[in-house]
């Protein structure tokens, strides 16, 4: 058995360190940049970063801690693809969601205790989880940083 | 304390579930595509392709798995960016390492007990280990695995 605490402390430096590539780029990147598609005829760096924001939301919802921040971002950047939908914050507002956002979430997830990282997230049934006990609130976490993974390699691209 | 099990079965549904991911884009990807840069200026598909082999077998190394089985890919692949050596394998010289590495590696990976994915991995010395225990077999393959979402993000653009 290893302990709970090394598990938590893998998947959190690639949590941060995900996070801290993914602030890097956007602090590199003007807003006029982020208006541009990441390839010809692909998603805007803006739609990343607002779908960044809609996804990391529903960790809040997910993760059992609490209301969203931005609920109206749902509809533009998960809900439809982009340019679907003309109207859209601006990229300074998406940057202060942004940071807001990741203080919230750090301060949130700071405030659990370790066992509780490995308890059922509100998307299985109990009965489930007890059957798949990998569907826990770090299993979130994991996927999660998988995702903007994922999205900051195209972010990297406007750069 | 979780099961290390639990722990295994995160950590390697998203490995598993993030190469399903890039072979199933490969597979949407012909030879022609692959030519083509992700992006204006950026690297080629194929280049990405190579580069993740290069960098899956590091983790033969580091995982104290044996020997690698494309030393060669390291000089064009990892320490040279794309177009810096003109001659390179062919795509379809790629896509058949690639298959088989994805198999050498599945079938060392699952030969390892449960215990052994705690132990040091080959880059961290016995007494940083002793020091910092999440430097383990098993950060290599969470690492590895937003490694590939990255790239993952690239390919897609090619489709």
């Amino acid at each position: 058995m290893t302990s709970n605490q090394t598990m938590l402390k893998m998947v959190f430096d690639r949590w941060y360190g995900a996070l801290k590539n993914w602030d890097a780029l956007l602090t590199a990147i003007s807003d006029e940049q982020l208006q541009k598609e990441i390839a010809p005829g692909k998603n805007r760096g803006i739609y990343l970063l607002g779908h960044l924001i809609a996804v990391h939301d529903d960790m809040l919802i997910l993760l059992d801690m609490g209301d969203k921040l931005y609920p109206e971002l749902h509809r533009t950047f998960l809900a439809s693809p982009d340019k679907a939908i003309a109207s859209i914050p601006s990229a300074k507002e998406l940057r202060a969601y942004w940071t807001k956002q990741c203080e919230v979430l750090k301060q949130k997830m700071e405030s659990l205790k370790p066992e509780e990282w490995f308890e059922k997230h509100t998307a299985v049934s109990a009965e489930d989880f007890s059957k798949e006990p990998h569907r826990n609130k770090l299993n979130i976490i994991i996927t999660r940083t998988t995702h903007l993974a994922y999205h900051t390699g195209q972010l990297v691209l406007l750069k």
